[in-house]
């Protein structure tokens, strides 16, 4: 293997292995970067065994050949290099040499063939959908799914075919049991419905990442066991999780007795104003409802109390409830438009938030008891 | 007490604060910030017993008076406070009212009473220097105090007065054991000596980060005990290292044998570049010199190795050593001239650095051992 690459290409290529590859690996091959060069280019593969990521980088390529390498390594040369082109050559005793400018390193390797193989998925039957619209679909979904719940289903983003007025949408919904958010947008071509359509966290984290500035179109298949996301040059082979999602639709509420409409931005600082002097550990903060309008309160043992006033538009009978400040400053957000509405129930009852600009994201939270 | 402050100004007082204060503290009222409203403004006293600063800022006082109140949640809060004037206010109840835009918070105090009273310096004896030399003389030196070593004596910056070309001049003086530095600066008045002048590392931060920006004199009075600090608005009061720093002329070489001359930059950016294959422990990084220039090289087990040549001006025979990368990397960056030498004995003597451009610092590296 011997090719050129600009810098800025390898620290591209880099990058993204480096977010993949394991930390602490089991194997060590699992902390490499496959390195493949050919006519067309490199291509560079990364995985952890639950998601691989494979894309392909601009290189002139004089000798064609294949080498796995340290990424944590080979990301923290390339960053420093000195010079524009890189050349990166297989020597005969088996090392990598990276070269740039007055620098030269030579890194030891790993064998390609100990690689792990990423299983083929058939992706004859896959959806179609804009990247601004996966994009957007993620950033109101992500932050809700479980990091690391024990109930297994909560660590992912629910993926289903729904109907909007507009045609068919594939939402995802994700929930850590005490908010729970779903957006969907449009798709063409085929949702291929498995038993289970659960993206892991931190798959739906990378392919947000990878998708980051592109605007073309993406298409994702589902296979029984994982999903394959694709644009030009970008193939991302995400293993599902293999667990059971909750019913969600049956603890959304499907009325409600009092609505409040109000400004996002107002909302938002002032919670997270009042929010330093609200208990660490609930982070709980009173949202008291009247013809008055909203008086946000929290108070910390051995610190002190806050209070804040912030006006809105309230439809039914007064209220006072608590919530969870993070949670409600995560899901405004998590949303674009300027002006939001609260829909609530009784003291205890779920909360939910909505985007008066979109119709196609929904937001809920649950409220906590107040003492 | 009750005054109007620009939000700016109590951001500004409390940032400083919270420098100083201890995060857990053994004395509850170790994390507050005294707070005395006169009608000269609001002075902000913050101690963690081993220095003390004491600044005042611009305020409206109506009603003049004190309190001392947790520096981290009044900081907290005056951060994110919205609008631009906040009134303070000490409620009948004991709780300082802070109010700004629609937030109104009430915090928690202690008596202004408990607060450490700072022990009275004789200011009769003092030097005084220009602020900007101050800072020169701290950045060169602070880097190279050992930040918590058990040879006691090192934690602290030795000071003295000497004579330099151009008339009497103060020197400070750190080391860790591994790199010593000195830088001096000229002074008026007089440095009184006393037994020892050792000003702990935390100290010397805190005076660099309180001349940030200021132009004007600094005036530096010497106790048997501590410190005093001072310029218009600003008084830190430092308590001294109760421990004797080593006869460090006697480790400075008298002479060298050979000299190399080389591009301050070239050398530091080469150095991070291979050091990045350098042996994590050690850091070192071997230095081959010839007339050929230098060779920089590295090697770290089961990565790979590194290699760059730098041009250099040799002066004498060929030799080669090693460093601890990091050590020479900082004191190259310490330096603001665009030229270095480096003076050296043998493989294991220590080496002088010099920037080409200033007579009025000096850096020590000692040398590693490579294998």
């Amino acid at each position: 293997m011997d090719l050129l690459i600009h810098r800025d290409e390898l620290v591209r290529a880099l990058a993204r292995a480096q977010g993949i590859v394991e930390k602490r690996p089991t194997h060590a091959i699992l902390s490499a970067v496959l390195l493949q060069a050919s006519a067309e280019g490199l291509r560079a593969t990364a995985t952890d065994k639950t998601m691989t990521v494979i894309a392909d980088y601009t290189a002139t390529v004089r000798t064609p050949g294949q080498v796995a390498v340290d990424a944590g390594n080979l990301f923290q040369v390339a960053k420093v290099l000195s010079g524009d082109i890189v050349t990166l050559t297989l020597t005969e005793n088996g090392r990598l040499e990276v070269k740039a400018g007055a620098s030269v390193f030579k890194l030891s390797t790993f064998n390609a063939a100990d690689f792990p193989v990423t299983p083929a998925l058939d992706q004859a039957r896959a959806l179609t959908m804009d990247a601004g619209g996966l994009r957007r679909v993620i950033d109101r979904v992500h932050f809700a799914v479980a990091p690391d719940d024990n109930r297994y289903g909560l660590n992912g983003a629910h993926v289903e075919d729904t109907a909007a007025a507009s045609g068919p949408v594939v939402r995802f919904v994700g929930t850590d049991g005490n908010r729970l958010c779903w957006a969907q947008a449009a798709y063409t071509g085929e949702l291929g419905i498995g038993r289970r359509m659960l993206l892991p966290r931190k798959g739906l984290g990378e392919i947000r990442k990878l998708i980051e500035g592109y605007d073309g179109e993406v298409s994702i298949a589902f296979g029984d066991r994982a999903a394959l996301v694709q644009y030009p040059g970008v193939m991302v082979h995400v293993r599902l999780l293999e667990a059971d999602f909750p019913d969600y639709r049956q603890v959304l509420p499907t009325g409600f007795k009092r609505r409040a409409l109000v400004d996002r931005d107002a909302l938002r600082e002032a919670l997270r104003r009042v929010s330093i002097l609200a208990t660490d550990a609930t982070n709980s903060v009173r949202f008291q409802l009247s013809s008055e309008g909203l008086v946000l309160s929290a108070r910390k043992l051995d610190a002190g109390d806050s209070r804040e006033d912030v006006p809105v538009e309230l439809t039914g009978e007064p209220i006072s409830m608590g919530f969870n400040a993070r949670f409600v400053i995560e899901v405004l957000g998590a949303m674009e438009g300027s002006r939001v509405s609260l829909e609530l129930g009784d003291a205890l009852s779920p909360c939910i938030l909505k985007d008066m600009d979109d119709d196609n994201a929904l937001f809920v939270v649950m409220p906590v008891r107040l003492d």
